[in-house]
């Protein structure tokens, strides 16, 4: 039975281009299952759809097929690839995209999509999405090999993403992300916090120290707190309200932790 | 053959909360076939919420599992449940989503979602639709009883709602929601309007007086009207414009019906 | 195996109609496969439609059918139609939403949904789409065929839309869309241009002068260019910018091709 195939891009859905995806993807492998993740990652932002995957990838049954487009790049000369991870395969362009998620899947291989006969000709210079990365997609859901596709990638592009600094007994992190809720998702993991105290720690955040609670329910309606997310991370919170325009938090805003 | 899942949140598709629905209902129900209805429903609005079910949900086949997350009241201690009415089910958190698609598909049963085999573990305080409803909607896909789920619950919550009231002659109700063409639909039904008068009625609504119509055609262009919407409420509308704009309608407004 | 519907509308999806179309669907025809290729068509844009089923629909297999709802004319006396052309089928109302579709694969045939057996009664005067288009996509992708669905239709309607102008050795076109990158996409094929120069050309928009470029890695970040788009038509762009907002242009914007 054809796979799975989903798909994350920052091409919203106003103009056609998703849908010349899924077309191509429905004509290239009969059966083929879609699925849409998102296509509002916020155009070339490349960080957020890594932080996407990394979030959204884990949760799919083995074989699945994701095709990831954020390409700042396109028509220029960034490679575009395919990688295995997890049991699980991702075709994207070589621009960092897989960096968040290669941490919680160490990826397993990578190709180059240098496959002549797996692409639509004439190739769009603009829309590689079309015309190289679904006819690849395609071809896995289909149950096409990897190494068809191209040949190995030695050096996949990591994101430069800022790391959590640790300064006498505090922990320096910042905001990664702000969602629609108005939670601040910050780079801070569950086990760096538990790295720098045993014990009950605070936090600060947009210059309010907050109480690290469990949830929302430990503190009161429109109360800010902070807890360990849905994706092991710290966050910033307000119970019933928006966390990120409360405490004045964008993406870089400073976050630290500390024992007490 | 594995049945079909719908989603309706308020998640928005820019944060990866949508694609972990979809990963989990796929992980745990090899097949089902998972259909958005929507992710934009207003951050945790759940009038907005119950009305979006009340409209949607009839249309489907029996057998359907609607896996439905506004839920403002995550990680506090409101129950999670799911119902089967009109032949089909919906899981959902317990805050009177189901109120209006109940006066359409009376309620027959409903479960509290307790089985622990049927989380995902360890569950999120803060995500209930991953690990919590996810689970028990692709379960019940798959084949799964409702009362499998966990123990009946006799007194779902209903969400309070701005009744039609009677004023001598006049009919006094108000704008439920405003769509995006600028159609205001009110808490007037078609059977609340007859039941006032059985000829010709006039409706008031933002200081106008208007006539009601069968369709926008009977009217001039950029006229307003009102008429019987699709789900045979009140709306106030302008033909090929916006009648919240031009009428100063939002939720809550007064409109008025009247013989005459 | 029953077959594939794809939706275009700009219903949006905070409100239930593109779920309802979605929920008759599968009511009327057991097993379809449904697509969603946009719900954010600008309310009532008849062009914008028109565009992105020019765009999307080619990419599609033999044999789908497309439900297109983009009809500020709900609710007046026009007609509603269903078209084959090129293998596939498109439902939709005759508003001149085929007209540059039909440029590219031209329609063979179209007949107006008059069969009355193929409506949900009681029809809404307002919703056409749930009540008559749906299930006049249904029946074809369940092996309905196309003259079943009412009488012929001669003279489906065209949309008026601003054509090239030749003017000396100059060609006058206009910005039709302009996408979420902000990239301007004109009225000028790659086979106008051809026609007025067989060697380099000089593009002039938003009051500069561009070279037609390949590929946004032809100029440096930040730079305008103009260049033959995925969709064949001119197009304007800023190498990772916004073209629009950084040469002032809009729907309509005049765009200059020249020999030279």
């Amino acid at each position: 039975m054809p796979g799975i195939v989903t798909l994350t891009t920052d091409f919203g859905t106003r103009d056609p281009y998703a849908a010349q995806l899924r077309g191509v993807l429905l004509t290239s492998c009969e059966g083929v299952r879609v699925h849409d993740l998102t296509h509002e990652i916020a155009p070339q932002d490349v960080l957020e759809g890594a932080l996407f995957l990394a979030a959204a990838v884990p949760r799919f049954p083995p074989g699945t097929v994701h095709l990831a487009v954020v390409d700042p790049g396109v028509g220029t000369s960034r490679r575009a690839i395919a990688a295995s991870l997890g049991g699980q395969h991702v075709v994207c362009p070589d621009n960092g995209l897989l960096t968040l998620l290669a941490r919680r899947a160490p990826i397993e291989e990578v190709r180059s999509l240098e496959r002549a006969s797996l692409r639509r000709e004439p190739v769009s210079p603009t829309f590689h999405g079309r015309d190289l990365f679904a006819p690849a997609a395609a071809f896995l859901a289909c149950g096409g090999a990897l190494e068809q596709l191209g040949p190995p990638v030695e050096d996949p592009i990591e994101l430069p993403l800022p790391r959590p600094r640790s300064e006498g007994a505090r922990l320096l992190g910042e905001v990664l992300h702000v969602d629609r809720f108005g939670n601040a998702i910050t780079n801070l993991a569950r086990s760096d916090i538990e790295a720098i105290a045993a014990g009950p720690v605070r936090v600060e955040a947009g210059g309010r120290r907050l109480a690290l609670a469990r949830t929302y329910g430990d503190v009161a309606e429109g109360e800010p707190l902070a807890l360990i997310g849905s994706a092991d991370l710290l966050e910033l919170a307000v119970r019933n309200g928006n966390a990120a325009a409360t405490l004045g938090l964008d993406r870089g805003s400073e976050v630290v932790v500390a024992a007490g």
